[in-house]
């Protein structure tokens, strides 16, 4: 059994060596931009054991480019996400959406989900009047930021299929702030997925899935990693300085052998005791501008793959 | 028909001359603090289209000393609002309590539900976590703001039921900022009512009431008058002068009585017309500190009368 | 003396008929877009005694469509003013500009300087690190956004002279929310000034004046009328009846030009009496987006009127 | 060189074994409430070269208990508090204080002092207009929270001096969120220092030093660790495990030695390289309510300290 926490499947293939039974990975690479997409896609029953993860598809756009502050960029991210959603999941002409952000508002790297819901161009409620000139351009969007269970003291699963058996939406989508596992993944990495939401995910302790199953009606989950697990981040720091040592020592290296191999379940446990403090993440300084400015792109991935007929442009209009 | 804006059912009752057949007003007032209690009771159909108010009880305390930042008198009023409430609604030990908190955070005075949820004990996650020594102190309750129409694409009505029809609760509270027509009572009155919240109340235009009939279960409505509705201002004030114009051109009567009392409705009409923006409200200007202070008031009452055993140095430490 | 609150020039010029000495005023309309703009020029000591405002150009663009959510015509407006901008203060290549965030970021419609202050592209710490390919597009320039008196128990004027004498920019450049007396130009209206900023504006307090005199360098301030003095709100709709009342009541008229002419100041008073609560101000409801796109406008005006070279959309690219 | 990040005296004392030339430390513990306070005194150049650390009083306060949210306890804090400030910095009647709240107010670890400034009671803009009742009771006090120089383009210390020579005060108050370097004593330790705030302190980068020589007029530095640097966590993490496994693995204690003492400086380096992103911090899950809390805890403390003849309850009664 493994501790190491990452919500990206892309890294809990890494993982592990050699094919996973069950489990299928493609890779497309667009050279211009050095934007990666990876499509891990796990079929089996034995491949989700394998993976840890429920069975879906779970689409990885990594893009370092994505910390830098060029919005041209960020469209062309955008739109490819869009496309990649599409692909996921089939809209027809009259689906009605629900748009869900998850986490803690008050917590900044915690505000993706939340800050992504106020960017959204809703339009449920408009009904007939929506302005002559948009008709046949909207679909029906709604998006609701329900609050983490310990302000709420309500499962958010709970809530998410409360609203969601009274206004019958075709699709829900749940964004959420994830974990990695590899700081070079932090703010630079969008995953997308049908399997839904795993309990457990980012900062939070959400014990319910959000899912098909659970909800009645399919699910994406759109995430980005804004924090690595503390304690994963040493373990991973230490295994690459031992890997690194190797060769200075190479006499050590039996010793160094069982370090790093044989005890990675009790090393991690032993560091979760020195750190004294299980529940602590790491995440980098600028969090609040990066947050701002990824809930913009998935904000804008939303607006213009789900409303039929509308640019980007259009949305800064009608917001 | 009446357009002037008014949330608070004394003020309705105000409104009209004499006796109302079906509605009974009982006054209780406390001498030392300066804190007046009415009871408004809506008892018939009769009463209702006179009160333009939904059957129920409506009970109104008035405190100009809310105003000041006495934290003394803050739990003096506290705690006779939690006796009030205790009339208005009995609750069981086991009773299971939904907290809504209406209106949108981002708008000063209408961000006093959002910010008394902030303010809650909620303790229905628990379950038997509930730490040892507060055991058999608390019932079981959660805290919702679920966000404002135009930003969620979902009627708030929608979302308070799907979620209560999940949780099952045995009461739901609704928080709102109100409208009042005098300014005197801006921030210095506070209404509970069994009567639900009706629609269009404060700053919001909410349409689909939030009550026991559409929610099936009980509703006990809090709000805080926040903002006067400009027109309604305009007009209240137009009619204060010519009554004291009275006095100083007698012989002017006819014509002011005409004025005064003949068009009122044209008046308003015209006056909406010439503000030429219907849409705008009145509030002081320290409505920050004000709804900081309100939501403390607020959250305490909730807190003391909802879990038994508990006082408000308990809420402090465990919140 | 009057005690009607505006903080636009261009208001308490409609506020007196005929020519006034010492007062220029001329018109510019941009019939596309419906955009007027009025130079205001007080330049005697007369003229600035009948105008109760100091010397100094002010300039004020008016734009029903300022409220529309059109990128394009905000964009247009930015050039615009940043044009208008150009005309008041001529910059030098080697210019260091300070802008000051005034009001209140807790009250919505106070916070419009604080807004725009987060929005800037502050540039003066960078010195020599800033990008090779920016080198040469870019001024100096810094923002503060100080807090209002209540808070920080200083006078703006003493925190922005302060450090202004450390840091010896070239030009000041005040945001701030103001107040106007007409409903319909509230959010639709920027005046820009040299004359700099006067006490009591907007919904402050704020006693000591901020302009060349007081601060030693020369004073622009930009603000955008967002709320309306209740007082002067009902006083004007007031008027505004009675006017209209002469049409249907003619025979009357000795008694109303008595009511709309002779006691303009008692009536005025009166009617703060009845208020009750003198800080009392008018505001649309939708305030916190419109707070939003308005200091878009501004920041954007600013950040390519400063930095010689920089589009809008370098602006997104650097910020 | 070290390059561990503490901003911690304790902890740089710690890093040290045997007595070192020039610093003194006295301990004194609170036995019921599990409160240590640790005065660390640097008393020479010697001393402060060793320490890494200017020459002055650091005096630690530790209070696990400060975590649990007891209010009872928090004020108890707030009164020990009190009291070594009161040894540090001796007031005079008629003292004059400017609190300054560093740090970035929308990362939520950076928050502690703006949330500081928003809870003080400031009264020097009162000048004679103090409530009767007060007389006497209050000294002049002022709080800015400037932002960080990313945002306003000035070094903090910049702006203080300024503010400083305008309202000259006899002592400034600078607020912060600290580094420490064991996650055992994140938010639940502070320190006053009447040595100035040190550049790079917290998450921020300020370069220019807030101390009595800059400023011209005493500073004392409060502040509280709310993060570990994450380089730091990786590196002191992986030494504790090393010294565990020397039981473990006797045999290798040579390489182990080696590992652990030889290479510090070294193994930091590698680490940081590994980690990719040096400006990444490390803090608990539950950071803002931590802060919330904390911010209170120092609000009162200064609030009863500066102010004579003010207990915590006047401080909620005029705040």
């Amino acid at each position: 059994m493994m501790n190491f926490r990452t919500d990206l499947a892309l890294e809990m293939r890494e993982n592990q060596e050699g094919e996973i039974p069950g489990v299928e990975v493609t890779i497309e690479e667009d050279e211009t931009q050095g934007i990666t997409v990876t499509w891990v896609s796990i079929e089996t029953a034995e491949g989700a054991t394998t993976m840890q993860k429920p069975i879906g598809n779970y689409v990885t756009l990594e893009a370092p480019v994505m910390k830098e502050n060029d919005p041209q960029i960020h469209e062309e991210i955008a739109k490819i996400l869009a496309k990649k959603l599409g692909r996921l999941h089939k809209l027809e002409e009259n689906s009605v959406i629900l748009i869900v952000g998850l986490g803690n508002r008050n917590v900044t790297p915690d505000a993706l989900g939340p800050q992504v819901c106020e960017k959204i161009l809703v339009t449920r409620h408009l009904g007939d009047e929506v302005p002559h000139e948009l008709k046949g351009k909207l679909r029906a969007v709604s998006a609701l930021a329900p609050g983490v269970m310990g302000i709420t003291g309500i499962e958010t699963a709970e809530i998410i299929k409360g609203v969601s058996e009274k206004i019958k939406p075709d699709l829900i989508i749940a964004i959420d702030a994830l974990a990695a596992r590899k700081t070079s993944r932090i703010n630079a990495t969008i995953q997308i997925s049908d399997a839904g939401v795993n309990p457990g995910a980012g900062l939070g302790n959400r014990r319910t899935p959000i899912n098909r199953e659970s909800m009645g009606v399919p699910v994406i989950a759109l995430g980005v990693p804004t924090v690595v697990d503390a304690a994963t981040l040493v373990n991973d720091t230490m295994e690459a300085m031992l890997t690194a040592m190797k060769d200075h020592a190479p006499q050590e290296e039996a010793f160094l052998n069982m370090l790093g191999g044989l005890q990675e379940e009790e090393r991690y446990h032993l560091i979760t005791e020195i750190l004294s403090n299980g529940n602590m993440f790491v995440t980098p300084k600028d969090v609040d501008a990066v947050i701002t400015r990824l809930s913009n792109i998935i904000a804008n991935t939303l607006n213009i793959s789900l409303h039929p007929g509308i640019t980007v442009e259009d949305v800064n209009r009608y917001l």
